[in-house]
């Protein structure tokens, strides 16, 4: 059944479990080769991998460059266009475009891959299929299941996934982490995009740009740590300072972010933006582009939302301040146990009392991750159409879960007991856990291991390797998780620098030589740990903008109230009463509130060149539009003139 | 020189100075009237007013019919397309678009009006052209002034306006104030929006909407007085609701106001709206729509705002502080002159305490006035390119000015001086003024002046009455002035009740009974106090959405502030300490401004219909753009299947 062709290129593989009967992968095959106006297939070629030991179960997918350029218009994938900006891409017009001229690269091989991946992904069963062949006692369900999510909840799928390029990789780790003077160099983000598309390149740039936002605020922190004057003032002016630094920093990456989405085309994603493959709904006439398309009924959604997926956050919220006070119930206990006044177990009682928080930050890191799946099952059943929907849902529901669950016990221990030597000790045990602790287990050790299997490659290599070997190497990788994970470790880390910052300054320190090293092992663990992903279109890091926005204003909140809680400070204007010293230090803080926001309002979100460029495109539309009325009533003339 | 016809509809009036020279009439006569290919002109049809005892000061401007809808299309004015939405005229279009059978009532007589107002306002010298014909002295500067502006600068023109059309306004009263049971309706703004523009319409629509929306807080407000419960609980209790109903107000304003602007069509306003006549600048090349345009650098305007508007904003504050500080200290001379002991004197010394508060309220309501001459000034000298620009940065001038003068009494009474008598007194005072001597010189004076004169033109209508009749009525009128003046008094009120409500709860039922009568008085206003205005399209009521959104969240502050400093409240925690019992208040305080954030996050500011709707327009002309290129690129075809 696969078909075999002198230049087909291997672009995309699906791994089939070795349980998969024979009858239901050419079922499969058939709807793939199957062409498009006949039986609505997906056109594409298809060849098992012929020196594979796993008797047939990797599928190697390609497709004919026609196919591919037919579906790179289909998905509206922009190309820069005359050397003026990006457009939508059309057959028809291909001259007018940049690299036009050699057919075979016009297209990156990430967007070949994300062509073919939507194809695979939107293959159905044909209308008259009722049972999966091969697995008579599976029904199907007349317009809901595609066959991949079919063969998915068959557990028949271990995963699909594109093909890393080595020479691309090679080319695009060189500008990216792998150069000599990388640590001195920004990494060239658009070679990132190509790769790994917007989404991923979103993350990296968004890591970067936070990276070196701290080189100021942590050369500013070691100062004050150093700095002998009054606590009062250089707490103060550094709490002011950061203020404006991250309020700043925020607008100023709102602006990069809708530079990089107007040069990636990427601006009016949402618009132009298909439905995820996992949707399901009934089909009906949408009322924007008057085709057929799946429609789920929003109140159904909204019904999901509140009866479901609202109750079950709120139990892992109570859950996850239960923990909390569970973990500081031991720890009083503990406190009282082993107290520190006999000198001879002084070391082996603070070694007893660090015991809790360790455990409690080893505790919510397994919470995190049980969260992330929860959250992850309640937005899948929430059924959202649009990806950018779907990942702010699931981005709103993981924010208000960390926050909570990261934060909790340090409020508490901060404004609650004013305890600041359990908020250090807190922080140092989740600056370390974070920082270390992640970055082996996720990094550094498959990094070792990495390394090792790559000297083999390379031995290998020399003896003329063929694709299959590519294919075996990328079939022992974990699948790409998304970048939700990052994105948390990020967040995590920012809230202990914007949250306590004011009177920790060396948190700052500490986030920044993480951060050097973080966006290197990242970088890393996308090119060596996980298989390659699918691009994924993006505009801007999604809900996290808000996510980082709504930290920057409770940072100010706790920044405030830490600085007035140092009996330092207290003992500096020991002349106010208790109620005067408060309204001075709440009055300073709605000031800085009111200076954030004015900041925001000063700072538009978008340059003045990309709104112009925007203006631009929204005016030739309207402008064809207008053109195309007339052209249309042209053959119906009205003779005004006559009148 | 001015053309007669018989099917002449005059729609504005130029009225000239007696003073102006024939010759340089005659000369913006022949502009008015040159073709428009031939010599730039205008292309309109002119006649002076015959019956006028004015020796023909007074222009009558009409139109053909053609050149109207010639300007319809040039100015993409939307008319309602196939019972569908709103789309932009085009002549070649007309028989799809609505009521186009009768081609004379297909324009709107505003409309028509508009068009021959952008006409008459552009209107520019030719080329050649270096001095004003009949004023041999004043050079014109190329590039520069229109020829509107350069008689305006030599005070020949009094005003220029649109006449009043007796059967229309008949008809868009009767829907809007003058029905016998219009206190119980609502008001039909699409027929002020009809007669009065979009500006008009969403100004009195947000009036009703806030009308409407004080019901509920003004009962309860009523309530909250008469209870005789604890202080605390009703006072916090009306305070949350407030909060909760105020920030939920702003929200469905928000949709409601983006409902009409889609529904008007305006919602695309910023992107095709038409440079300001007013805007000057250098004759450029449009980066968006690639035609000549006016520029005026943005960093001149930038220079500009800092180093002029901002620093006389600022003298103007500084004055208002000091003039608030002068007659502080004037009220507590009289306070310590006239002591309230003697029963004797009572009245008098209480009547003479009122005395420096009720001189304060005028002068307050001078410096307004002066002040938004200053600002409208400023604006104009930073040369705005468009009205809704213009618009906003006037509003915002105004916003930081009034706010300052008129709530910085208050404050300094309620806050520092925490004297509720004071208050009380101001609050009554500046209300009293607001509401009744605002009223009585602006609108019921009037009124009784126009009822009267209304009667002697109904006599006269009888004897076949003649437009001049209309022209002469007309030109008795003070010319119309915006709605800054309107929105101000709004603002100021909503200041009131937002900000101190919790605790003065009788605010909201003045401000309910004030509104219901100024809706009418202020519709009676724009009819028969003002000349007709010309209508300016506005897709929402501009930066006052910020303005209001301000003060909702400032009086969050304040309300709490004002509730936590009430004795009685003190009184019901007295077993707390200070410093405890303010850092309740500000916790409480915190949690409203978060549920505020919260709410306002929460619901969407375009309805769902409309989000849709709009998509679906953005769709069409990216689909209709698409089409374009494939046209275009037909000719030249790529044959892609031979690779």
């Amino acid at each position: 059944m696969p078909v075999e062709k002198s230049n087909f290129e291997p672009l995309v593989v699906i791994h089939f479990s070795s349980k998969t009967p024979e009858e239901t992968k050419n079922w499969m095959i058939e709807r793939l080769i199957a062409k498009q106006d006949e039986n609505d297939g997906a056109a594409l070629l298809v060849r098992y991998d012929s020196d594979s030991e796993n008797h047939n179960d990797i599928l190697l997918i390609g497709a004919t460059l026609d196919r591919l350029l037919l579906g790179a218009e289909e998905l509206r994938i922009k190309k820069p266009y005359k050397n003026d900006t990006s457009r939508e891409f059309l057959i028809s017009d291909i001259h007018n475009f940049d690299k036009s001229e050699n057919l075979d690269s016009f297209l990156l091989k990430s967007e070949k891959q994300l062509i073919i991946w939507e194809e695979i992904q939107n293959v159905r069963p044909m209308q008259h299929e009722s049972t999966i062949p091969g697995v008579p006692t599976k029904l199907i369900e007349p317009n809901h299941d595609t066959i991949l999510c079919l063969l998915h909840k068959l557990n028949y799928i271990i995963s699909v996934f594109p093909l890393h390029d080595k020479e691309d990789m090679k080319l695009t780790e060189r500008d990216w982490f792998m150069s000599k003077n990388s640590f001195f160099k920004s990494q060239d983000i658009h070679k990132v995009r190509n790769y790994f598309g917007e989404e991923v390149a979103y993350y990296f740039e968004f890591l970067e740009f936070y990276t070196k936002a701290l080189r100021l605020p942590a050369v500013l922190g070691l100062c004050v740590s150093l700095w002998p004057g009054s606590d009062f003032y250089k707490y103060s002016l550094f709490c002011i300072f950061n203020v404006i630094w991250w309020t700043v920093f925020m607008e100023k990456w709102k602006r990069l972010s809708n530079r990089l989405a107007y040069q990636w085309g990427s601006y009016d994603l949402q618009i132009f933006e298909r439905p995820r493959p996992l949707y399901y709904g009934d089909l009906k006439t949408s009322p924007i582009t008057n085709q057929q398309e799946r429609r789920y009924p929003k109140w159904k959604r909204v019904l999901k939302k509140y009866l479901v997926s609202y109750p079950i956050l709120i139990c892992c919220l109570a859950l996850s301040l239960w923990i909390y006070f569970a973990f500081y119930g031991i720890q009083m206990k503990t406190d009282h146990d082993y107290p520190l006044d006999d000198s001879l177990f002084f070391i082996y009682a603070k070694l007893m009392r660090t015991l809790p928080s360790t455990g409690y930050s080893l505790l919510i890191l397994g919470l995190n991750l049980i969260y992330r799946k929860i959250a992850t099952h309640l937005t899948d059943f929430e059924n959202h159409r649009l990806q950018t929907s779907y990942e702010n849902n699931l981005t709103s529901k993981l924010f208000i879960f960390y926050f909570m669950n990261c934060f909790i016990g340090l409020f508490y221990e901060a404004f609650i007991n004013a305890n600041f030597a359990n908020v250090v000790q807190l922080l140092t045990v989740f600056v370390i856990f974070n920082a270390i602790f992640l970055k082996f287990t996720e990094q550094i050790g498959p990094y070792v291991i990495k390394r090792f299997k790559k000297n083999q490659l390379i031995e290998r290599k020399s003896q003329n390797v063929h694709v299959s070997e590519a294919v075996k190497q990328a079939i022992t990788l974990s699948s790409f998780a998304g970048t939700y994970g990052d994105y948390l470790t990020i967040f995590e880390q920012y809230g202990y620098v914007a949250l306590f910052s004011a009177v920790f300054p060396w948190i700052t320190i500490c986030a920044l030589i993480n951060n050097i090293f973080e966006l290197r092992a990242d970088a890393f663990k996308y090119c060596y740990v996980y298989q390659r992903p699918f691009i994924q279109r993006a505009s801007n890091i999604g809900s996290w903008r808000y996510a980082f926005d709504i930290l920057s204003s409770v940072a100010i909140v706790t920044n405030t109230a830490l600085i007035a809680m140092q009996p330092s400070v207290r003992a500096y204007f020991s002349s106010y009463t208790d109620a005067e010293y408060i309204l001075m230090f709440v009055i300073a803080e709605h000031v800085l509130l009111a200076l954030k926001f004015a900041i925001g309002f000063a700072i538009p979100s978008t340059p003045h060149e990309i709104q112009i460029a925007k203006e631009k495109n929204l005016y030739e539309s309207n402008q064809a539009l207008r053109n195309e009325r007339e052209r249309r009533a042209s053959k119906a003339q009205v003779s005004i003139t006559k009148l």
